[in-house]
């Protein structure tokens, strides 16, 4: 999957981007997710079907890169004054998108994409601006940090019966703090 | 997805699952997978598609179901003397068989099925056995193990560049004796 980070705003590839993440996003809405095709976003993009392969290869790929758009935040995470509480309030937000319908759709197409790392540098980035702004709490590392609160917040929606519980996540981080 | 834990062996329904699994596998191995369906399984188990349709709903939950029954370990975890020993080499075992390609699409059918939840069960009943071994070690509950043991690994094997190391396995598994 080409994520091109680099895209200059405004610029022929970046308009193409931007009007085929719509018009997949549109038809998703529209319609059922198995009967959305490459030759319909296509048209409805203004563009050719060889355009979108070209550029993103198939279409469950194309589908994870407008995913990943969707659940990139568009903001910080929150800070509260404490490592403690910023991770605390990562964490929830984290749960809660995830066992959102979108969360666990973007969680099914990121895996048929051939770039999945790409979701975890996602969160490592996220994890990072929290560690960064504790220098003196000798932070967790952030791999250790995912480990412990994005792997089991994701392992328990996809294959348990029940997301765990935010007593649970808290659980988790005072492990994560404990080294 | 009806999983009959109780089938009587040898009963007419019992005849039936082994027929139309062992269809399915050999149907894996020779066809791609997106070309295997239904009907083709039916006529190669000599049942006919609605014996499928009725027992398993759908070809994704009887994929799953065939991938979970193939995964099911015929053997109790290894031991090895120690608590520390029995969850070294179940953890080590449980990468490699999630890392390698029938592990990876276990995981897919899994997510597809309608009860994902029977994984657990399977990861659940294997590390009750392990604990239930070594009562004066106080060991840590089943569900921390998951979250710390389980978690990790598939999360990492299905999101990230690289799955964990052994190393990084063993030091996860100190943080679940800490308790």
């Amino acid at each position: 999957m080409a994520i091109k980070e680099g895209l200059r705003p405004g610029g022929r590839s970046a308009r193409v981007q931007e009007s085929v993440h719509t018009a997949t996003r549109e038809l998703l809405e529209a319609h059922e997710r198995s009967s959305v095709t490459v030759p319909m976003i296509a048209a409805r993009a203004g563009v050719t079907p060889s355009t979108i392969y070209r550029r993103w290869g198939d279409l469950s790929a194309l589908l994870a890169d407008v995913a990943l758009a969707r659940m990139r935040p568009d903001s910080e995470p929150a800070t509260t004054g404490s490592l403690r509480g910023d991770l605390r309030a990562w964490a929830e937000q984290y749960l809660d998108e995830m066992s959102s319908e979108p969360g666990r759709n973007m969680m099914r197409d990121v895996q048929c994409s051939v770039t999945p790392g790409y979701c975890v540098s996602i969160l490592s980035a996220q994890l990072q601006t929290i560690v960064d702004r504790y220098p003196n709490d000798l932070p967790p590392s952030v791999d250790h940090l995912i480990n412990l609160l994005a792997a089991p917040t994701v392992f328990r929606i996809l294959f348990s019966t029940a997301p765990p519980t935010v007593e649970e996540l808290h659980g988790l981080i005072e492990l994560a703090l404990k080294n």
